[in-house]
């Protein structure tokens, strides 16, 4: 049998559904995954380290990557560049290692149109109101900015029908099990099976 | 959220690998599952009870619910009619149900012709040698017929190639948790999920 290849698994969904927390029990159950760490232009915030939270670059590097096609995806934001370098997502998959890539859907996009065997997993809250409650008990927004998070949530998800599979994260135990599950299938698909059966 | 309806999963494989062991754990692990049973037109054999090893039916049935394309698959044998009965795998999923058929690759792509959503899985030996050993071990056939069956999966294995998955039983405890994931995945695939998220 040969070396198992890593796969890359996007992971989208709107603020407040409670993705740190799945991906986080998520990674505790794993062992063998790779967060995905973003570039950016943008100045280091306090307590932020280069190369966990994001790996701090200055824009002309940002550039030049750019010109030599070497992120997967990327997008600007208030006046600074962000983007998911290719190099240390393919390092992983060929260490063996499964790719998290948590992104917003235009980022994925960009993805599935380099790289259409990438998996697209959407979180999706168990309704509105239950989404609606978890903005408001986060205590965090005002309730203007909890109103434009629904609906950014409703554009999200009509755009995300596109999507792989949808968990819903109705709870934490739930959700976990649900992604583990879409990771471990993904891996006995046919199309990559095939050549790690002997002699075929 | 919305009463979930159950899956039509294929399970195919060549003779020896193991499918029957796989497939009893598989059962034991999820309490959900519908085992199809085959309609046959054949006599029982001693010990075979109706509607639980087969529905034994009479040539005259056989035929007019074949008029009636009440089969989801069919075909003949040795002089007899076998058939699976859309009716029982139907009744399966409307109860929420998950089904399991275990059938051979002709009666998979008759399946799939009519429900191209049925999920099929090829559980595949780890490697031609350990397949021969296993049917060697069987100390049921002759080397002339061991020789026959390894030649036949080799052709079904062939022909699974447009299968959605492949599970290697290398050993049944992992053989049963990758069917296990696969289920539950396939329950998370966004075209079904889209309908549970309430008010979307």
């Amino acid at each position: 049998m040969n070396q198992r290849r890593g796969k890359t698994f996007i992971i989208s969904g709107p603020s407040g559904v409670g993705k740190s927390t799945v991906l986080n029990a998520l990674m505790q159950k794993r062992s063998n995954l790779y967060f995905s760490v973003s570039a950016t232009t943008r100045q280091p915030r306090e307590g932020e380290k280069d190369g966990q939270h994001y790996h701090f670059i200055d824009a002309e590097t940002f550039r030049e990557m750019l010109g030599r096609d070497e992120f997967l995806e990327h997008a600007e934001y208030v006046g600074n560049f962000y983007g998911t370098p290719k190099r240390y997502v393919d390092e992983a998959m060929e260490r063996g290692q499964d790719v998290i890539l948590d992104i917003e859907i235009q980022g994925a996009m960009q993805i599935c149109e380099k790289r259409p065997e990438t998996v697209r997993i959407f979180i999706a809250p168990p309704s509105w109101k239950e989404l609606e409650r978890r903005l408001t008990d986060r205590g965090t927004d005002s309730p203007e900015k909890i109103q434009k998070r629904l609906l950014r949530a409703k554009v999200e998800l009509n755009s995300a029908s596109s999507y792989d599979y949808f968990v819903i994260n109705d709870s934490v135990d739930k959700a976990v099990a649900e992604l583990d599950a879409i990771l471990c299938a993904e891996h006995c698909r046919a199309a990559d099976r095939i050549s790690e059966i002997e002699g075929m």
